[in-house]
């Protein structure tokens, strides 16, 4: 590994978050490290990012030496701030999360972590979301940081190569992990549930709630059976949209 | 076209701009029309969804007596609410816009109108974003118009098919626009300049600004090719974000 590599982590759960600690504490490992992250918890922001008001970026101090940085932004707006205001040169790897919850899926979608992960990736840097299965604050990150060592030494060690991975880790103990596996993403969707509620005033209002309906979990070759059967998948993301084969049934139409 | 056709109208640009008033006249000559939309801009939102604080909704009256809200959440929320709490079923189309500036290439991504008509299609409803290029608020929707009712009447006459389009229109007269191409999306990104300034404390801020770089704007397939050459583009939208020639080289990774 060389000694110039140079990392940039980030994270949608905030500068604080456990996740993006243990996400750094294994970059560390592989080179020079810069963290910027949001100065509050940015997750479901999706793609968002900050035009009709300003930006603010603060230097944080930290006991291992390295540059940190929380913005006020969502998650894209971190990458794009380090790229162009913090950094004089791109670096060799983006790493976003350890997020504390599942990616996988149509959760790509709405995920701060996985969005500035491809933001990085449009850039031009390969760029890696980590997510773990365990929503709570106080996850455990032990099985989940074997795995970001594995996914960051083997991405490093292959020929460059610019993309954007959709890691997800079981929330199982290390040992019974049974390893890496490169997947496509699982067609599900959300299921809403709105919570409706009175204010004092008796006026409604709504909590966004909802289940997870998996359409493609029996799929051998999806994210969501690879994870159901102990695997960490890893699913690369494009940025290109198109849907070709909806392309192709349009030109007919044209005929 | 059935009486009984129902279409949901939502935008980014928020509930008064003159994009969606123009995108509800056209729907409204094709059945009945709910309107739902931001009660603020939220341009550039991309998939954002709150669940970090509550919604709300605010039925709007009209001199037409349309349904109509505005929602305090993002283009996402909007399709969410109105889909689970306002209406009883789902409606036959959802369209979004028509929007101030261009959607097409990678502006996809950062779209808060056409990720509200990409939660539609993850919903299981046909979904159009209708983009004009011009940003300004005064901007002549009379050719947009046109073309709206040109590809809503086109897509209820053909089989039914779950699809998300997103259709952008050149900003020039209506008898100078050759007509309608189904395109891929063009390659690009957003070249970064923030724009750095002091508070009046002196402390510094930035404003998120850039230019726009096309890297295939010369090959005819593309959406950025066919509005240059003064088509109507339509990009029909995936919202598998799987990068399946990348997944073919990481499998071979494990060989």
């Amino acid at each position: 590994m060389s000694k110039g590599i140079k990392i940039l982590v980030t994270n949608d759960d905030g500068f604080h978050a456990p996740g993006i600690q243990a996400l750094t504490e294994v970059a560390r490992q592989f080179g020079e490290v810069i963290k910027i992250a949001p100065d509050k918890p940015q997750s479901g922001m999706g793609h968002a990012i900050t035009i009709n008001s300003t930006l603010r970026i603060e230097k944080m101090s930290n006991a291992d030496g390295y540059e940190a940085y929380q913005c006020t932004g969502t998650p894209v707006d971190c990458v794009k701030i380090a790229l162009d205001v913090i950094m004089d040169e791109a670096p060799d790897l983006i790493v976003s999360g350890i997020n504390h919850g599942s990616n996988a899926s149509v959760n790509v979608i709405y995920s701060g972590t996985m969005s500035a992960a491809l933001e990085g990736y449009i850039e031009g840097v390969p760029s890696i979301g980590f997510s773990l299965l365990d929503h709570s604050v106080d996850a455990d990150f032990t099985a989940a940081k074997h795995f970001v060592h594995q996914v960051i030494e083997m991405v490093l060690s292959k020929e460059k190569l610019n993309f954007c991975l959709n890691v997800n880790i079981p929330n199982q103990p290390l040992d019974t992990i049974k390893g890496l596996k490169f997947c496509r993403q699982a067609h599900a969707k959300w299921q809403e549930e709105f919570d409706q509620r009175k204010d004092p005033s008796g006026r409604p209002y709504y909590w966004l709630t909802g289940h997870f309906v998996p359409f493609e979990e029996h799929e051998e070759d999806t994210d969501l059976y690879a994870l159901q059967n102990g695997y960490v998948s890893i699913v690369p993301v494009n940025h290109d949209l198109t849907h070709f084969k909806t392309l192709d049934v349009l030109k007919g139409w044209m005929e």
